[in-house]
């Protein structure tokens, strides 16, 4: 099976629980605070915004959380997912390196988003929520939840940063097509989307600030819930299947990675690839992990690790994560789900202390990668994995310079067919690395709350 | 694994051979005419467009024709493919039928396409042609073969219709990625383009028209050949693989199909999964074939089975298929790749001698089936096998009301992700359903030559 393209599993190989790596770490994890009283937040204190299950998890100390039967039979209509060996990426490269890659895109919605957005449903529908809201950068979470919510039968609202509102309109028709409605994000629908497009009605919004609105939506109504996509520690956790199958499609492959590697917007597809993977480091081996940002949103390279908000509006919970300011608005770069000023607490606890190794890339260096990838390996990447992609390469160039054959894992978590504007953007020339916005960074900075 | 959502195979479980059906059909297949003489088209005649060895499986009566190594391998890269239980659809339904589906949609391409594209890039570059054309409707052959000819090393030029080329920028940007350059058809680059352009200069373009571009740039370039992504014998031999597969998975699933169900635009996808049954009816089994068609397009269902022209121009072989008229231009409904005039021969014979059953049915209705299909199963399906969907929900609902416990197997060739557009008609509430074109189909049949 060593040299299979794909190593595939059975059903009855989905694995049975989610892997919570609050129960391994060595550091602690500092803990949410109110945005009022800046007091260590209570469970209380989300209930308006989630199910108590899910808070539970959040906070959790248990190495490993039963997935629901209902959860698992949903996962059913596309995991396990494939894991691919490079081996005609490896060949164009020259490389001695051994490239193997997990690929999320079979998924209804093109990513490995679902992955969450089903469970978090679940989890509401048995708490009686009748309504969730959401934010969405790229679309794609903002589709995978509106799939969820629909084999639950909840009622679904979508803000979406209205910048990809325009450039993905196919993304949209995707969320409706499975019932939920979409809204550009500012939006005249809340307050806060209110005051944004007061000071500026043109604004491309964000993620900060299509949060700011779902929150809002969400704290303001009795019947609704809200659900995040990222940076929590329970949504990192249900993508832990993710690397739980790649362990086992890796020892079938007879190999093991001595780096494994993806990209990083809040941190989920990262952790559920890196994270099953942690324990083996814990234990003394040998393994690198590498997260892959975009120059334009450089959270962990040049971000401060601090308490801040997660939205905009400053509405959420104080969070001790790396940020770029909760007011900062990255350029609009393709890949949209990386255009976030904050970072999942638990991944930038790894990074602080040198668990994790953050690297970050300008878009055309990213989107060479992507092309290279295509004409290789056939699938044609979404922006965000293909800054993974850059890395991988870049890594089995090394191994090519230096004779060494090791054995790369990354993270392909979503294909490309809703961002193929992008790859025009790139064909035509036109495509624009922006200069490392230092003023906007050093003025959103100073909205960091002191704590 | 009867209950199980999705029937995996491993990669050694690939088909080494095609299945030829030529050697098992009891009515003779009438032979192609040159478009000149109207006499039987002999190899030489086909020689300008395509590689010996594709020429010569058009012709060949051999029931397995063995599937290069290098096919094979590149095949790894998506096939085999799963067979899905359709468990949430049948639940919806409330009916005691069992669902099957096959899914093509998780190849590069997006639908089954690539299965032929790739042996027609390996034969051609076998045989040392540096460069192909061909036309594409929806865009999924185009893409496909871009993909293919990528992987060969060689040159490839895509005619798209001019309507689809407008309508889904992003096929267009997927060709351009795997490298084929790729013009708006008519086009100012044929005689053929150039003299539909001067007579209509907004034409919508169609499948025959496209047709007559690529053959003439083929047929006028030494180093240019031709390829088609449906209708010839050998492009269905060669998709035989996704049946091949399907009956091992229904063996696997303890099931076998009451029918088999699938879309036909030129007869591939359609013939890629009904074909390899068929060896089981002519020895008697109890199995119907159903092949679905746009009523905007009713080839089968309202056509003439007699021998016409394959493109607009008249400058392909003459076929003996059902045929709505050479000139006939289809109303631009959105399964771009159902518009076409023709058919398969072999698809024609059998329907002519009842071993198929066709059907017709509207756009909205498809959609319909459509919606509800992504809202249980979770994938959105392209429009052209939404056709397949409808007729296996309505089977479905015959076996609601009798009680009668029948086993549907449906192909599902593609994902819709490039078809959003088309699910944002229909819920605007816009979406139309083209009255029978009488008028233009009667005249067209006037352009049916007489031979």
């Amino acid at each position: 099976m060593a040299d299979d393209t794909k190593i595939l599993l059975s059903e009855n190989e989905i694995p049975t629980h989610w892997y919570n790596i609050q129960a391994d770490l060595q550091w602690p994890l500092e803990p949410a605070l109110h945005p009022g009283t800046k007091e260590p937040a209570g469970p209380a204190d989300f209930a308006p915004l989630f199910p108590m299950e899910l808070i539970m998890q959040e906070v959790s100390k248990e190495r490993e959380i039963e997935i629901p039967d209902e959860v698992r039979d949903i996962y059913k209509l596309w995991r396990p997912t494939p894991l691919f060996r490079a081996h005609r990426l490896e060949k164009a490269l020259g490389t001695p390196a051994k490239i193997f890659y997990k690929y999320e895109g079979g998924s209804p919605a093109g990513s490995h988003k679902p992955n969450t957005a089903v469970p978090q449903a679940y989890y509401n529908k048995a708490e009686g929520t009748k309504r969730i809201t959401t934010e969405t950068g790229a679309g794609q979470w903002g589709s995978a939840l509106s799939f969820a919510c629909n084999q639950m039968g909840i009622e679904c609202k979508v803000y979406m940063v209205s910048a990809s509102y325009k450039q993905k309109p196919y993304r949209k028709s995707m969320i409706e097509t499975w019932g939920a409605s979409v809204v550009p994000s500012p939006s005249p629908d809340t307050q806060s989307g209110r005051a944004i497009l007061a000071a500026n009605p043109d604004s491309p919004g964000s993620l900060g600030i299509a949060i700011s609105e779902a929150v809002e939506d969400a704290a303001t109504r009795d019947d609704t819930k809200y659900a995040l996509g990222s940076v929590l520690n329970h949504v990192l956790m249900h993508q832990t299947v993710i690397g739980q199958e790649a362990i086992k499609q890796m020892e079938k492959a007879n190999a093991y990675p001595d780096m494994v590697i993806g990209c990083v917007g809040g941190g989920s597809n990262f952790a559920g690839i890196a994270f099953p993977f942690v324990p083996d480091k814990i234990a003394g081996k040998d393994i690198r992990f590498i997260a892959v940002e975009p120059e334009a949103c450089p959270t962990l390279t040049r971000g401060e690790f601090a308490y801040d908000f997660g939205d905009t509006a400053g509405m959420t919970p104080l969070l001790k994560m790396h940020t770029l300011g909760h007011t900062f608005v990255p350029n609009p770069i393709h890949a949209g789900g990386l255009r976030y000023h904050g970072m999942a607490p638990l991944i930038s606890l790894m990074v602080a202390n040198g668990l994790i190794e953050p690297r970050a890339y300008h878009q055309k260096t990213v989107f060479d990668a992507a092309v290279l990838f295509a004409q290789t390996e056939g699938i044609v990447p979404a922006p965000e994995p293909s800054h993974a992609i850059r890395a991988a390469i870049d890594e089995a160039l090394i191994c090519k310079e230096t004779g060494e054959e090791k054995t790369i894992l990354f993270h392909l978590c979503g294909h490309g067919h809703f961002d193929m504007s992008a790859y025009e953007n790139y064909f035509s020339g036109n495509m624009v690395d922006y200069a490392y916005p230092e003023a906007e960074i050093k003025e959103a900075m100073s909205s960091v709350p002191v704590v």
